[in-house]
């Protein structure tokens, strides 16, 4: 039983074995996005504020802020966005960045608990970065990738883990406060790819007895459909015990699986949150929620003709 | 490695441990289907042949024949409707009942290796249905009940499958010819119903060496928007080793689901499957398939703003 705690100033959050699956909203971050670059850089933060609500609204339970930019002040635009996100939404924030100072910037502008994304097993990088997790009282994603790069072979991806996990005890951080990423690969590319992270989130839980969360949708890349094969994904990581996942909480489909796997593994007492969330309307009556009015034309009993 | 073969006159179909799972498609069955059971009644068959040509064309591997109807004549059903089945189809049948003189006029009538759906553990059952599966060289799916009826604890399901397995081999009958149904309850009605048959799935892999069968779709029974919580079911089923279902092939999201599955599983080869069912149109040229066609204005890659 391993219960990482992040928080906002008001809220907590909770990865942990036996707990409903959390979500990290991936939406913000530039990489990638040429228009919310610009507009970050020029200082308009309205698609920051209107991604954070959406997601948010869509059933994120934490999320990542990234402000890296090519050629922009990264620290002040990540504390920019930190203090606006908070200040739209009770949610608790990942601090993503590969840069040390932004890392540090987004710190000191949080209050609460941060997610600290990320360490690496690189040998600099965690005499860094575990010093600024440990004087902030945060906790950290650790990337299974270490001075040699990321390898194939997840009995050296575990032994990373493993070193980060004991090189934070040194610097006095808890393994509760270590969220191990096992590093997706794109099955397209290597087709054990999702076999072998597979293996790794269940050692990573059985062994090292640590939450684990992933970029997700890495595993369908270059192939057609990625937003059916990803819930399949999702849910097979869920049902070997990964404990958050940083996605896109718009996809309703993949939000769909992860609340499915949530009633599986029993994490959704009375399966309430699934009811609440696909509950046909009533006749006459108000709608259970928008998927609720909008599944229903699809949802058939097996026994019709 | 254990192989179950079954197959028609002329093509096999393998159940096994690396191999693509395989749907058994579910939908002849006049079970709750009140047109059809008057229309088979009455001689008339139309709707098994359209039912039957449906499903091979959605990815069915292999059909599912059921002919109880109450006060008509059964083992005369079966036997017609897996003539007419075969003569439409080359997929392999299950020939599914609960009545030994139809099981036995199924496979009177059926070409080829058949799965005989099914036996229980009920003493009785075994020692009338053994002998048939011997007699004709089938494979029989062996369901995880007996005398004392279907038991909440897995360990009595799988001492069950063992006793099953144990007597099948008695009668001559090797495991590979025997496909447990580790019975799915429920979720809705008992929390932990599929964390239960989960582990139950993992154990008959990887302790009793047998393939496993299962009716998947229960596990959503009495909630809502059952057809979004069945595919990360059996995509949790297929990651903790279950190698059939007997389903619905027509469910779009299902079969995307199982497609899914296998390319995570590294069951698809270079993910020819997944991409022969949902490429993308080439420009100007012909659509990759129907469903190919349709995804298309759904799949985003996830860094567009």
């Amino acid at each position: 039983m391993t219960d990482t705690i992040i928080s906002s100033a008001s809220k907590d959050v909770i990865l942990g074995f036996e707990r409903p699956f959390v979500i990290i909203g991936e939406r913000i971050n530039p990489t990638g996005r040429k228009l919310l670059a610009a507009e970050m850089k020029a200082g308009d933060f309205s698609r920051v504020e209107a991604d954070a609500l959406a997601q948010v609204a869509a059933g994120a339970h934490v999320l990542d802020i990234n402000a890296g930019i090519p050629l922009a002040d990264e620290p002040a635009l990540m504390a920019q966005a930190i203090r606006l996100v908070q200040s739209l939404t009770d949610v608790p924030l990942s601090i993503d960045s590969s840069v040390f100072e932004a890392l540090q910037a987004g710190l000191e502008a949080y209050q609460g608990k941060a997610l600290l994304n990320s360490v690496t097993g690189e040998d600099e990088r965690l005499e860094r970065v575990l010093p600024l997790v440990k004087k902030y009282g945060a906790a950290v994603v650790a990337i299974c990738n270490d001075d040699n790069g990321i390898s194939n072979d997840i009995n050296v991806r575990f032994e990373v883990a493993r070193k980060i996990v004991n090189r934070a005890a040194d610097h006095g951080i808890p393994a509760c406060d270590v969220v191990v990423d096992p590093l997706v690969m794109p099955v397209g590319a290597m087709a054990d790819a999702a076999m072998q992270v597979l293996e790794l989130i269940r050692r990573l839980r059985s062994e090292l007895k640590v939450n684990t969360t992933c970029g997700a949708s890495n595993i369908s890349f270059g192939l057609p459909n990625r937003h059916g094969l990803n819930p399949a994904f999702i849910s097979m990581a869920i049902g070997a015990g990964m404990t958050s996942a940083i996605t896109n909480p718009l996809d309703t489909a993949l939000m769909q699986a992860v609340r499915g796997a949530d009633v599986l593994m029993n994490h959704d007492p009375q399966c309430a949150h699934w009811i609440a969330a696909y509950r046909e309307p009533a006749p006459g009556g108000e709608r259970g929620g928008r998927r609720g009015g909008r599944r229903r034309r699809t949802v058939k009993t097996q026994t019709a003709d």
